[in-house]
């Protein structure tokens, strides 16, 4: 199938161009950015020797003309108006930005106004072990945030079990290529190397995220304190849940059994950590109690777990794919 | 006064010599670790050209001959046996490792049987914050974990206010300088560039440590659930706690009110990081709320504050001079 | 065909266990170390939901029954034992360590006695892009060491017009993963993060290796003065060669008139660095001139180029197939 | 003595604030930068709690008042304007930028038009081991390059040795500091980070700068060959010379005479790395020689030796105080 990448220059499109490059049924016809005009090896020199092509400025129509489905990584808001104008001209899109990831309200709580109040009812939340059937049938599918990815595979399973009016905390921390390509004083070198810091406590976006969620497959509402930190590295994300269970369950039973089906969640009998699903679409998750008090651990590439290869598995279940089909399952680093 | 070093072959050791070199009160006249014969710009180099002394094998008696105090950085158990020899030669002692921190019983359930139970129940525990009028008149003082003096001087301050029946959970991180010199698997540089992971959730035996003494100086009874990490650095320790508090307080205010009189801990506005306190002997805070959710957030040196240049606070405590003689407030790494 | 990996356990068999399992042409029959019994998730957990085999203890005769070809990533030494009784049960075999790259003489001057005079003699260095008739009917292929590889295809070019009495310096750093799996004081991860240093200074045994293969392929003789350096990462090589011009000539021409038919050598119009090849097999090349003054300088991945993807190249020249057949090109990492 | 700091924003104005703090002759009475109003802790939160000053809009009248020497830590063109005003008012410079480094003809060339030609040709360069005697008088000093700091100490003492028809190539590397603390890409932590590059070959404006100074101590001329490169940490430098002898001359004896009485010469028997300069005014230095063939390796941390300490010491010469009054011997960062 022929496939479009919008939204070439960044970190998540550059891992789109790398998985995609060797996936035995997708073909890239189309790749963009909001300039055109340049070859791709020129934004990524350590494409050269590999893909020789010229990067278009991002245009629907044209679009179309050449992809069955197309791939966005594009900032949140900019997003949405290139999704509706596709999914109009009959393209199937996997959107990796913020844009149809929540109901309507949260997002404009949130985010901002939506302009495509259309198609945000019906699209489907990417996480492929929670939405599988529903992905199927999807035209537009929302790939979710990496926060949200690696804490609701590690909280998920434990929902039912927790104490109903106890607070959930989330302590998570990511590599630095999660902020993106753009220059920053968090991603100057000499002001993360050697550190270690929190972010945003409690007012990230990706908490209302895993709460939405929390409650749409669960069915249960719980306060999710989130607190984002930041990893002298370049990619990886660590995700502690701590919350305070009903009754001394056997956690390790509940966490095999929730994933003993899964392809690409490996659960772990001892700590997780980053080396291991870096490069990779795994999700590695550990669980240990001490009484009633819970704690679960995952891992994830930020970037592809976290975002361009959930992507290429949202795509290959929405075209019939085998869910692992030229999926990165050992290293893909950097 | 005249001080003496055993153990200085290790990283606490050596920040114990490079902090005494240019204390106004303190005068080295004794460094010794467990094989002697060797100058001490052997066993580091970077001390060529600033120290020329030879270290002697450690003897109790030659100490105290020619000093009045003695500081200890030896492992675990290695400790009381000099410490109760010092101690009865009349030398004072501040004790760097686990030997004294805990009541008798606590610590033979987590550590092993003790061989100087006569001194145990008289040594102060270290934490200047919370001890300093003991500490005046100490003998003896066993200097805190690294964790726990993070993770305590976060904590008290919020435990009246935390809901009685409720989890409290700590996830610290800390740089591998803390797991010490020796070779291993953990701190093997592949395996730990790039990476981050937790090990030994729930059973650090600094766990212990810290709900004693909650209870000791709060006289309040909590469940503490504590989880560290390892992090890709050399050093630097960020510990964040998580609880629930029984009503929406004013935690800015309770922090500030506990730490006003406090010239080493730094209450800060932003989350605070690593960098700020590296080299020095600064625990920085930041507290933030959501509801009646309570995230806490201490940085501090784990080799400083956390183990070497604590030890020099508290025998200028000990000693009658300032607290913040000679004592670290601008970078002192590595 | 049917390929056995020999010496499993370190960073170089997990490599080749890595580009083997998508390899379209080879496939992997047998994996062996030295003490055998032993999934091979045990041994590297990111294989985990990846391969699931039992790794054997090291028997030629084992491998001739399931195998044609056998990777041996052994120590110096312990190589030429297995390569001699492999080449003699009529297993072609890809050795990557320094048993089978040195003439004789060379090799006893500053390895050991050798035990496999018989084959010496008739092993293939394997640097594709110099050796490449060679390999198509090579039975044993000696791998070349990581600081030649990225030092010979920098250098070879231009060994021709570089001044017959002068001097010839390399300035090399590697990642420490070169330095293998071991413990060691110099990759424990205090010494060397945030530092940099040279060891070994004019007496690696690299050294002698490029001379050599100087003057085997270009029939020249000059002294080489290799000084190479441990970088704080995990892995990558960069070479600097400086040598002194018998003329002001186009080096750019030079340069890309020995590479333009190559796959894996990608001549770059400015300093290279470690990014663009890590993961991959690629060597980037740059060249630059001051008068007579000359620097070149080359990136590879060291334990790729500089081991297990080029062991595979020349495996593919072997048997015939495409030499980039399975080969990375877009990163591989961790 | 009265100090004036101005430039106090960057990486090297904040260490001078450091060591000026603690110095026991120099007392700090005006702090300045471009903008002014502003506390010194909102620049450079880690001195909190340790000095509350008002940073000052630089204005030379007014450290004239308060002041009797001013350290510029400006960036070159604007030094240049600053250092003549308050040289007229009759405050005394060590300024920290190129502006007068140079002869004025080889300023111009590399740089800029020189606006103060008054003064640049009786400025002293500031390298202590070789310039004290001009020091002692000196009214400007122009604090030397980082990269010719590392590089003069190494190749002074063998220049009369090198074959006088030779190249002379220094291959230099320098952690990401030294490019300052304003946002670039190559300074972005995924850029730099698990990465290494040489940039500007045989271009850097500090090659200029060790030739010409080659030719005032020694009085000979030499092709100097300069590649620079940027390591992936923080701070520190690395210099390594490749020079050919005349003979093969005993190199260790050289290097021992040169700087037998130098306080800030360590020469060492071993390769030297950047942990034991980090944070200090020391320069390490080994020797090695493969027949003709010369290689001398320096280090220093390039934000102390390369800069701010550099110019204390020539301050303190400069005033006739001990040159290493005040002098950080150990670390001292970040």
């Amino acid at each position: 199938m022929n496939v479009a990448i919008i939204g070439a220059s960044g970190y998540t499109g550059l891992e789109l161009i790398k998985i995609l490059i060797n996936h035995p049924k997708f073909n890239i016809t189309y790749i963009a950015n909001s300039t055109g005009n340049e070859n791709v090896q020129d934004l990524h020199p350590c494409l050269a020797g590999v893909i020789d092509v010229e990067v278009s400025k991002a245009d629907a129509s044209e679009v179309a003309k050449v992809a069955d489905l197309a791939f966005l990584a594009l900032p949140h808001k900019t997003s949405m108006f290139f999704a509706k104008e596709l999914l109009d001209l009959g393209v199937k899109v996997v959107d990796l930005s913020a844009d149809y990831r929540l109901e309507l309200e949260t997002y404009e709580k949130h985010y901002c106004p939506h302009e495509d109040k259309e198609h945000i009812k019906d699209s489907v939340y990417g996480l492929p072990e929670y939405y599988k059937n529903d992905l199927k049938d999807a035209k537009l599918v929302a790939n979710p945030g990496c926060y949200p990815t690696a804490s609701l595979l590690a909280l998920l399973p434990f929902v039912d079990y927790i104490q109903e009016d106890s607070q959930i905390f989330i302590d998570a921390k990511s590599g630095v290529s999660g902020a993106g390509k753009k220059l920053s004083e968090v991603a100057h070198f000499v002001n993360l190397n050697e550190n270690h810091h929190a972010y945003n406590p409690f007012k990230h976006r990706h908490m209302p995220e895993i709460e939405e969620k929390v409650k749409k497959v669960k069915n249960k509402e719980f306060q999710i304190n989130f607190v984002p930190h930041l990893l002298p590295i370049t990619r990886g994300m660590l995700v502690s849940v701590f919350a305070t269970l009903k009754e001394e369950i056997d956690v390790e039973k509940v966490l095999e059994d929730a994933y003993k089906d899964s392809e690409f969640v490996r659960v772990r009998k001892t700590p997780v950590d980053l080396k291991s699903t870096a490069g990779t679409n795994f999700c590695d998750i550990f669980v240990s109690r001490n009484g009633k008090a819970l704690f679960i651990n995952s891992s994830i590439d930020n970037l592809l777990r976290g975002a361009s290869s959930q992507a290429v598995v949202n795509a290959n279940i929405m075209c019939g794919y085998e869910e692992g089909e030229g999926i990165p399952k050992i290293a893909y680093v950097p």
